[in-house]
């Protein structure tokens, strides 16, 4: 077994948990972007999110939105909280077992995402949306 | 009604819909970070994390990680998924209707985070995951 979160999960190797159920597992990320950042993982491997089912996707949001209430509530104080996942290699994904970053913010911290935004027309955006409405494998 | 995403979700202003369902929405944002980059929004208003009704969050993600799949489907191709979720100010929160990107992302495509990675200690990174613990509502 060569991932690393699934040998985490394992009790194979040590994490500072903060949640435990049935399907997902948190855990400080042992190389914070800012003090008290949180990575939650399914129990069950999935390497991306093609392979994670989606009601361990669910419940890991549900655990996301709940470990930032208590980040907020905790004597770490942050300002904010970002949530941050990356699918692929070019996304920035590093450990190829599907994870959800639960980042606290706070005024200076270093964390920042830039952009080059564009202001396309509603043509565009239209053509665009159609593109995917068309991928998506069954009427939304 | 300030809400511009309420007054989406009412039809009251236009938006390039990519998805909808009874508890969610997703449409194409209109300042684009890459080509392709969605938005999926509760219908039901709620300002941030903290008031996101948890079944919405759930669905929202659920959707997301469709659209991801469909976004990889689709003419645009991407290389790659980003998630992204601000909460609060200092976070990077613009509306003030908890909202989730998904965003499309190709080499060099401009998109990125930087941060600056620290390396504590399993003893400090215990001791953060014991303050968010002892913070959340009910144990995990």
């Amino acid at each position: 077994m060569d991932c690393v979160f699934c040998a985490i999960v394992a009790g194979d190797l040590p994490a500072s948990t903060v949640y435990d159920d049935d399907r997902v597992l948190a855990f400080a990320d042992i190389r914070p972007a800012t003090t008290g950042h949180l990575l939650v993982v399914p129990k069950r491997h999935a390497a991306d999110l093609a392979a994670l089912e989606p009601q361990d996707g669910a419940r890991m949001f549900q655990v996301a939105q709940r470990l930032a209430a208590g980040l907020r509530n905790s004597p770490l104080e942050p300002e904010g909280v970002n949530l941050f996942l990356a699918d692929g290699e070019v996304a920035g994904q590093e450990v190829f077992h599907a994870h959800l970053h639960v980042l606290p913010r706070r005024t200076g911290d270093g964390f920042g995402v830039r952009a080059d935004f564009a202001s396309p027309s509603r043509e565009e955006l239209d053509r665009v949306a159609g593109l995917v409405r068309d991928a998506l494998g069954d009427p939304g």
